[in-house]
């Protein structure tokens, strides 16, 4: 049991309707795609279909209300009176059937979302354990040559190190891009054949308890040209840079000039061309952001990934990601594994 | 290339900006997690960031523009009079966004979705491949026993099988549900061990380029009780009625009515507790729907799971589940694995 309702609780000024299912887990621990929570001040109601009812019966903290497979359609008539919404998470469709029944839904922005941003030890336990496993998982893939493989031959390799290392899941489809491919920040790994003296990015991650690690590191297969090795050792440092100046305080968008400053004063200015990080945790996307976009200000207890890269059109791309935990002075890296330039042939 | 964009193109009202992502695949090819797709009567344009830039520089059918990363906040400012949004893909919060800006939202249902539930040759071919590894799957898992291996090793066993018959990936998380499990239809695989004489649900399926099969079966652990077996013929018959009625022109509560009556005249009346099936293609859940809740009529060229199970609380569960194609006639049953009780000790 933790306080997280009684967190929220304490908040809200209506009562508040989730319906992002990740908030559910994060609140009371229950999985389903087909669910919604009411929480008010004194009360607590689960409500999903079928399917999950047993599950939802277990979950001690809230009542369960088996609803038709159309819940948000059956609580529109079933509810009544003001009732906050997750205007982040409910669709169009959903709040224009919430609006037509009897209820009166009123917007509102990240209440879950604040409480998630800040981890408590449990879930700093449980991303430090994904992020101990990932470790492992890309020694032992270091092990192995990659000249020759798919990406896609290496991505399976991911797989089968992250279970047998004991990850409960990918927290994502992980990214193999070499050569031409890791140009593209989101390529997914493909048929493309490694070849030699290729940079090669790498980013994969697992769940422990739902909770995702998320690591990039870029490995050299062969010898590289002077070009390729400066990119790298630019990216790193922006990386040390960035590691460097984080701590509780700093807003997303200074947190992401300290990087995207000593690449934009490289020769490969404006080659950064996503933000430095983001918040980890049941998402892998999730707040705090790190960015020029960003309108939040780091708090001990986030945990975000550290990550600048720079991608040089149809030619290759470079980044370096770690995931930390934001203290008052600082961060914890929970990555440990290495970071200067690796052959991987 | 697919005259999809010219189908859509030519029932649309009003421009349409399409942010499903799936829907941005079906039409464009395009894979994207940030993304949006403005469709109008003599243009295409494919909005998105920096990371998917490239990839989406190679959709032939459409303009690439590049966006910040908040790619509706962008477009509420550039964009301008009525345009046509997806009321079940697009949150509230962006709805706001859009209607904030200098663009006129109108909600519209169902567009690209309609379209999407009846495939074409090619989607087809896809779903055969995929239906056809998944046969192969099943067969292998059945010749290594279950007892004394734990729900999530057998999970495990399934997605190594899937990437060696060449799946592209798991189609959704498998489900593995032994003895008391099973009775929970969306039981995640655990770690409790299989046991002797237990029913063990698996319901589990593969992606072929992007489009998904998704199969039940309902294996024997040694010799069952008679209530076990009872159940399990109830539900074959069940699915075999529903099998031999299905057909373009029935409605999805027809068929859902075709099991859902010989479970009901059954000695487990009522323990059907979710709809006969759905669509499958790109998403694992599509159009059309085959329940109670149903407003879909079958047409030719839908592709439908077709799941009856019967489901005894804290007993056990027992589902069948083949996916076919609809026809004028009846249907193509696309898969070929056996359904007979079998014992996998």
């Amino acid at each position: 049991m933790n306080d997280r309702l009684t967190r929220l609780q304490e908040r809200i000024e209506q009562p508040l309707l989730v319906t992002n299912p990740v908030n559910v887990v994060y609140l009371v621990g229950f999985h389903s795609s087909n669910c919604a929570l009411l929480v008010e001040r004194d009360r607590v109601r689960l409500f999903t279909d079928f399917r999950y009812l047993q599950a939802a019966r277990a979950v001690e903290q809230a009542e369960t209300v088996q609803t038709k497979r159309n819940v948000i359609g059956e609580l529109a008539e079933t509810l009544t009176g003001r009732i906050g919404f997750e205007a982040a998470a409910l669709t169009y469709a959903n709040y224009e059937m919430l609006k037509k029944g009897t209820v009166e839904p009123v917007a509102t922005y990240r209440e879950v979302e604040q409480l998630r941003a800040v981890k408590d030890e449990g879930e700093l336990e449980a991303l430090r354990r994904a992020c101990a496993i990932t470790d492992r998982v890309f020694e032992r893939l270091t092990e192995v040559p990659f000249v020759g493989r798919t990406e896609r031959d290496v991505a399976w390799d991911l797989a089968q190190l992250f279970h047998d290392e004991g990850g409960d899941a990918l927290a994502f489809e992980s990214i193999v891009g070499s050569g031409p491919t890791g140009s593209r920040p989101h390529a997914r790994a493909g048929d493309r054949k490694i070849g030699t003296g290729e940079l090669v990015v790498i980013d994969a991650g697992t769940t422990i308890d739902g909770y995702a690690s998320d690591y990039t590191r870029t490995f050299a297969t062969g010898p590289l040209d002077g070009e390729a090795k400066e990119v790298y050792q630019t990216v790193l440092l922006a990386q040390q840079t960035a590691l460097d100046g984080i701590r509780a305080g700093l807003s997303g968008v200074d947190a992401d000039a300290l990087a995207r400053r000593v690449i934009d004063d490289s020769p490969f200015a404006g080659a950064m061309g996503h933000g430095l990080g983001h918040g980890l945790g049941l998402d892998v996307h999730e707040d705090p952001r790190l960015s020029t976009e960003s309108s939040d200000v780091l708090e001990p207890g986030n945990v975000v990934t550290v990550e600048p890269g720079i991608y040089l059109d149809g030619k290759f791309g470079v980044r370096i990601e770690d995931d930390v935990v934001v203290t008052k002075d600082g961060i914890e890296n929970l990555t440990g594994f290495r970071k200067d330039l690796i052959e991987v042939a």
